[in-house]
């Protein structure tokens, strides 16, 4: 038996990997005890061990973990094999199962993702086939592993005591919660400590140069490109070091995807389930018509909001302003959650309709659309700030008589109210930027951490007591209630999504790039903010949201492309602001219409291809250097093939040069030589171009030969040299 | 001894690998002399074979060819090793040598690259280290292969029938040639077919639209996009099907670099020599007062003959006009070389000076600046006309005034010139396209073809000639004459340099994607003039110049680069065109000052951004097709490992998922289950979490118990259930 220090089990948890919890519906009271003997037999068939308890009234826990270390090894083996296979690994895993994993024992990350695969993969790839609440597994209401209590206490605990995530404590991350999440954490940190850069910039800037400076653009802009370009490199890096690199090609396939026909991949000889791509294009098609939806729905209630806060703030002077003021803000509050929500469904419908085959695939489109939205979300209010208020500020004017009147007629006053001549205001943007900045940061702190915290604890709480009111707990084994408690608490906590982190993180990322001209000391705050964000989301995954599945990751996915996205809009919107802007601040300007079109067209042109030739610049620069991982991966590769060479050869052909064999090539040319003379000696004449060859045997001929031309000149310089060709041997 | 047929030898050229020709000037004789017997020796200690004869009054031919067959099958084995060691083959060579030999045959042109390498590759590599007319070898005047004529006659005469080259063709010419040259006809075969698009958009657009019409000038933008991404990823699938990808990184280095230190390579553990990068990089910034140079020189050149040109043509209406017409073009022909070839040979030095360790960064710096230089004297006119002359004309006004002034201070007339008032004409730049379009391809195929083949004939005339008068002909051995008078013929051929006809070919489509929309008949002529290059460059190839040695390529190198950079400055171009000249047509313009400035850079920023999405799509696009090339690669691949796989295993573990042993996991749950049951009755009590993973015993039990949970919820449905956990056992 194997070493039980190599298996990725955590003692804590009673050797549990998963926890499967069950319902039992009291109409569907049959169905699911069928679905149940079904889940253990399903479990048990492909070497998983189950245990029953009950979890509450209406349902069950079934605690599953791997029957046997020979199995958890055989299942390592094979999952390394096939990273190899698709070029995840540059050596083949060692052919002595043992040895191999002596060398790179299994981590709790690796144990609980092969577990997790077994439970779901489908059974024609040996899975036991069993998907969360879908299909015949309805009752399925989640599968989770279990928290590692010990390392989460002690991982918090270091780390209040530090600044930033040491190598080591990623390196422990990623053993328990696998590259996906490290790999956020990484993503984070560096995020974290590019930020210095704009928050020294933006604070002097702050002091020096004021708003709308130019140079701060211009600095910020070139500081996203270095981020974005220093993240590509750090990302491909990590994922060669962390031995993940083209993972995210190893696809799990999703169970809802509908396939219409088989063909047979042209590489490996399987047979692939394929829907028609053009099928799939005319439903993604429909993204149009939904971005348009997002742009009409969330634009105009915008423009109302906006408009009507210009109005009340700006034009409007009469009485109950203190009040009015906060109209605008409860009609966004409530309406832009309303329309996000119906949004997203029918985003989502629209992503299940587009049936994509992978998890990856399904997610990435998700995300893209999710994208749209939160870009609409976030950034409309400014967007619509900067390009229209600014600009075209006198096209506002209907907008806000439409509002006078109506304030009018609310009010049955005859008499004209009391207003303010409409001025176009560029504190405007700067005030939104704070409000973006420091009020929704902190909102969205609390929303984020304090909030699911407290309502665990009142859901918990609030179950406790009806629970004891009507009699209803389910009593436990006294040396198993402790255990069952926790993992009671588990199953109440949330599930933990990594994208929602990560949008939040880009998301930042694009007001810090769009719009932090407008109040340079942004990026300060959202230093400040993510220095919190570091540890409070280490917080949440240890504390309060269950375990995550480990899964592993070789990059950020589709959010490295919008890091992209807004890192060039950056550099037009940035410019546009300064234009617009800091022209405002100096009073040069008379009629909103007489602003210089082709300025603002210049600045924009101007800083956006700095930003081009800026790429360029970081790109050229930053490929010169070479990562650590890649020289790393390199390495590894080039000594594998000199191996495999040596083996094939029995020398150390590959430790030379593709030179002839210098010793031993004079005694060839002679010998080939005198072969060649004895063979046409036999044959008579021989073909013209062995006689040509024959002149002259060997090298000292040549040179003799040759030395007597050379003479032959000095001799009849001038004069023509009658004699034939000559030959020594004649 | 391996097949004669398999060791890529001419039969025509008496076996005759290369020749060198070694000159003997009257002064140096002795040295000479001392170097030629160097030369003999270094050539037979590596395994080459030589015949002396005599050249010319003060020069040897040394004929060289490999010594023996076992030699040539050893280096091309050594060859092929280093080329799957460096990832240019995906599967290693055969460990039998003859097996690999006979299931690759050599070819003429991997027997000439190899032995050209034993010629020129340095003595610490394994080669005779020979280097043309650099230091100690300074009298080696020239390396060259002899053509082969039987192929060469009928690659030219199948051709004239056919109206493209056709694969079987592309495959002969690869074989003799290599794949430097081929990927040169590749490439001109797919630019000319497609511009049979720009061809027929631009011909309708010349029936239909007129000129500048921003309809053509966005279809252009289209097209170059998709031609640049159709030829990135058609290069890459001609590399791989060729077995050529990443060869480019097996680099040869530069006989005249000079390291400073010596350092190990981190990967493969060789000494690398090295020069600092920082150093190089401060002789590389001396590029910006080079480009600076180019400008200032090249700039005033054309604003003095276009200003003069302007004044004799729109403004001058005095005597001998049409003479003087011809003023500006003689001092344009006259001045252009002069300082084209001035910067040239600073360029050159500039290069030198860079110290790049290999021949291929030497020749990419090289090219870069060139093409600085060819941009300048290409476009230069053009570019003037289309941002100085169409918008800011006036600002010409003082040259002309300067021009009225000289020519009155000439004529010493006091009275004034006859004038015309100047105004702008947006057909000058039609004219000028039409110039570059038609009379300099014209120009330009007579200096390519025609003028070398007069050349050549007069100057072997001439010298025959010469050498009758002086009576200074060599005599050759009657039975080789007919021989040496064919590699004299060669020796005197031009020297073919593929770069030429890219740097041609890249210019064209810079012409055509800049100001093609000034005169849109320009892709027509280019698909006349390039069907006619496709021939002639064959025709050069093969009868009036030497043979070129057959290199290997996986890309056109750096012209990829320029071409992205041509198709983009293409969208900025013809955007400003269409907008300077359309308005310029309709009439609309009142004073120069007057246009609006913003309305050309929204033109710009509208194409310019079309440009970029344009890209994006056609990239997305294509990289969903998978090309042959691309998929035999990663099928060979996956077979390679999937036969090193079942080496490993025994067995055909790789066909089959990473699924656990199904048919016998049952087993082992049991087995272990009960294996454990037994080691914790021995022991006793046992630790908790081995109690806990024995309440329920296998699967039948956990079945058993589930369903005693579920109906215990039936019977007590509301009611608590006071009994401890269950257990059959009991």
């Amino acid at each position: 038996m194997a070493s039980p220090k190599n298996d990725g089990s955590v003692d804590d948890n009673n050797g549990v990997d998963y926890v499967v919890h069950y319902k039992i519906p009291v109409k569907e009271k049959a169905q699911a005890e069928a679905g149940y003997i079904e889940l253990i037999k399903a479990l048990t068939t492909v070497g998983l061990a189950s245990e029953v308890r009950r979890a509450s009234k209406d349902s069950l826990y079934v605690f599953v973990k791997i029957a046997s270390n020979e199995l958890l090894q055989k299942q390592v083996y094979r999952s390394r094999l096939q990273d190899w296979l698709h070029g995840v690994r540059s050596a083949g895993p060692n052919q002595d199962v043992a040895k191999t994993l002596e060398n790179e024992p299994v981590t709790e990350a690796e144990r609980l993702r092969l577990v997790y695969l077994m439970i779901i993969k489908p059974e024609n790839e040996g899975g036991a086939g069993i998907t969360e609440k879908v299909g015949k597994w309805k009752h399925v209401d989640a599968i989770f592993p279990l928290q590692n209590r010990a390392f989460n206490k002690e991982w918090i605990s270091t780390w209040s005591g530090k600044y930033l995530l040491e190598e080591a404590e990623i390196h422990n991350i990623r053993e328990r919660f696998g590259e996906n999440i490290t790999m956020y954490f990484v993503f984070l940190r560096s995020y974290l400590r590019f930020l210095v850069i704009p928050s020294a910039i933006g604070f002097s800037a702050w002091l020096c140069l004021g708003q709308f400076s130019m140079i701060y653009a211009v600095a910020t802009c070139l500081w996203s490109v270095v981020f974005f370009e220093y993240w590509k490199k750090k990302e491909l890096d990590l994922a060669v070091q962390w031995g993940v690199r083209r993972v995210s090609e190893i696809q799990q396939p999703r169970p809802e995807y509908q396939w219409e026909y088989e063909q047979e991949d042209p590489v490996t000889g399987e047979a692939l389930r394929v829907y028609p791509p053009m099928k799939r294009l005319q439903t993604q098609i429909l993204q149009v018509p939904f971005a348009l939806a997002c742009v009409i729905a969330l634009g105009s209630l915008s423009l109302t909001a906006i408009s009507l806060e210009i109005f009340i703030n700006e034009v409007y002077n009469g009485p109950g302003k203190q009040y009015l003021t906060f109209v605008p803000t409860v009609i966004l509050v409530v309406c832009t959650p309303i329309i996000s929500s119906i949004l997203m469904t029918a985003a989502k419908a629209l992503t299940d309709r587009e049936n994509y085959a992978t998890v990856d695939a399904y997610h990435a489109a998700l995300i893209q659309k999710q994208f749209v939205l939160n870009f609409m979300t976030s950034y409309m209010p400014l967007l619509f700030t900067t390009f229209v208020y600014l600009p075209f500020g006198h096209v506002l004017i209907p907008a806000l008589d439409f509002w006078r009147r109506t304030a009018q007629a609310i009010t049955f006053s005859k008499a004209p109210l009391a207003t303010r001549e409409f001025q176009i205001n560029p504190q405007r943007i700067s005030a939104q930027m704070f409000y973006f900045t420091v009020t929704a940061q902190i909102v969205n702190f609390a929303t984020e951490l304090v909030v699911p915290y407290i309502k665990q604890r009142a859901f918990a709480k609030a179950k406790e007591i009806q629970a004891k009111r009507s009699e209803e707990t389910v009593q436990d084994n006294p040396e198993e209630a402790e255990f069952m408690k926790r993992v009671r608490n588990e199953y109440e906590m949330d599930v933990y999504d990594v994208t929602e982190d990560y949008r939040e993180m880009v998301m930042q990322f694009g007001y810090l790039n769009l719009f932090s001209v407008a109040w340079p000391l942004a990026p300060c705050c959202f230093l400040v903010n993510n220095w919190v964000e570091l540890r409070s989301d280490a917080l949440k995954i240890a504390m309060s949201c269950r375990r995550p599945v480990p899964w592993r990751a070789d990059s950020i996915g589709p959010w490295l492309q919008t890091l992209g996205v807004l890192s060039w809009l950056g550099s037009v919107t940035s410019s546009a602001i300064v234009f617009l802007c800091s022209r405002d601040r100096d009073g040069e300007r008379g009629g909103a219409s007489n602003f210089t079109a082709w300025g603002l067209l210049l600045s924009i042109l101007l800083v956006e291809h700095f930003y081009f030739l800026a790429q360029i610049v970081v790109r050229t620069v930053l490929d010169k250097l070479e990562s650590p991982g890649l020289q790393k991966e390199r390495k590894e590769r080039f000594q594998m093939k000199r191996r495999l060479l040596q083996d094939h050869l029995g020398q150390d052909v590959a430790d030379r040069p593709a030179a002839p064999g210098i010793e031993n090539s004079e005694k060839i040319t002679r010998a080939a030589l005198e072969e060649e003379a004895r063979r046409t000696s036999i044959r008579g004449k021989g073909l013209p171009s062995e006689i040509f060859w024959q002149r002259q045997h060997g090298m000292q001929e040549t040179i003799d030969v040759g030395r007597m031309f050379i003479t032959q000149m000095d001799v009849k310089n001038g004069k023509p040299d009658n004699t034939a060709q000559p030959s020594p041997r004649a």
